[in-house]
């Protein structure tokens, strides 16, 4: 398969490339790395990434970044750092990728554990990734061509355990082959329409 | 109870006010109708009606509309309509409401069915509804002074069957009483971070 990895670089996506590299062409995809650059909240941007790579078996996406902050403290703008941040920025991937994307292949989008175990000041995060698992729960039913469409929904990564320490208190952290399983599940399994929750 | 409740004339708002007013004070809200008139895509006018209403025990909100048509054919705007239309009011109105929220108070708003049992052409709605879900659950960890938070998310009312003839078939519908009672259950219970399913 030929698969388009954006956010390849970051901790989520490598696991995503860990898993499926082995089997497939990869093209990885980030902001300033990987064999093509994009900006995921520009439209434009994204259809120019498209245009480049032009028709593909599978598109994985492991991006986005929210607002932290008690939700008493927080602003209608701030609440939507995570809808553009997060959110839209992999829906426009979906709804801009039909065009590229081959009969039976699949979108894979990257939640997370906020909206079903939450985190003091996640409440952001919790929108955006809830958003996000709705979406591909309600597009699973209309997917043209055979088309699939899930969401990988970790808990903290190991690897990223410095990085988030304090924030996530008592969370388990969960490894890159976990999660990598996941992501070979959406993308090599024939489940639709899924969160797949690696916790 | 002070009870300000936004889209008191819905078909949802409406069993709120039926669950609610026998035991409380009610102050209706709605677009062109009730005891005080809001545009809910408005943050002014969110905040004119909460200078105007003063200090409450409860907001419950029952509004919200989405754009409804095939994920293939749907536009990075038209996916935002249920975002601006129907999550972030909802949000806006909790975000201004701490104000004038009386301690051990609490915020309610209304989801729905499609993000957990999807409709075709409901990927937009779905989103909404699991931004709202998953903010209250994120939300309900930050709630200062003992304010609560939770969602209510009914499938569709036997009130509505004809306006939404056709587009859930084999879905139950559910009465009028058995969606006030969730709205009960959320102003007048003890629990928060709950999405109350009425199916």
């Amino acid at each position: 398969m030929k698969i388009v990895i954006v956010g390849a670089a970051g901790a989520v996506g490598k696991t995503a490339v860990e898993a499926l590299s082995g089997r497939h062409e990869i093209i990885s995809v980030g902001r300033t790395s990987g064999d093509v650059q994009m900006d995921i909240q520009d439209i434009e941007s994204i259809r120019a990434m498209y245009r480049q790579v032009g028709r593909v078996d599978a598109v994985v996406s492991a991006i986005g970044h929210a607002h932290f902050g008690p939700v008493h403290e927080m602003t209608g703008d701030q609440f939507m750092e995570g809808i553009l941040g997060k959110t839209l920025p992999q829906v426009n991937l979906v709804l801009e990728g039909f065009d590229y994307m081959n009969d039976r292949g699949s979108f894979t989008v990257t939640t997370g554990v906020t909206n079903r175990d939450p985190i003091p000041g996640g409440s952001c995060a919790a929108a955006a990734n809830g958003a996000l698992d709705g979406f591909v729960r309600g597009a699973s039913v209309d997917m043209p061509r055979g088309i699939r469409i899930n969401a990988v929904s970790p808990e903290v990564l190991e690897a990223s355990r410095v990085q988030y320490d304090g924030f996530f208190r008592g969370h388990v952290h969960v490894s890159d082959e976990a999660v990598g399983l996941a992501f070979s599940k959406a993308v090599e399994g024939c489940l639709s329409g899924q969160v797949f929750i690696v916790d």
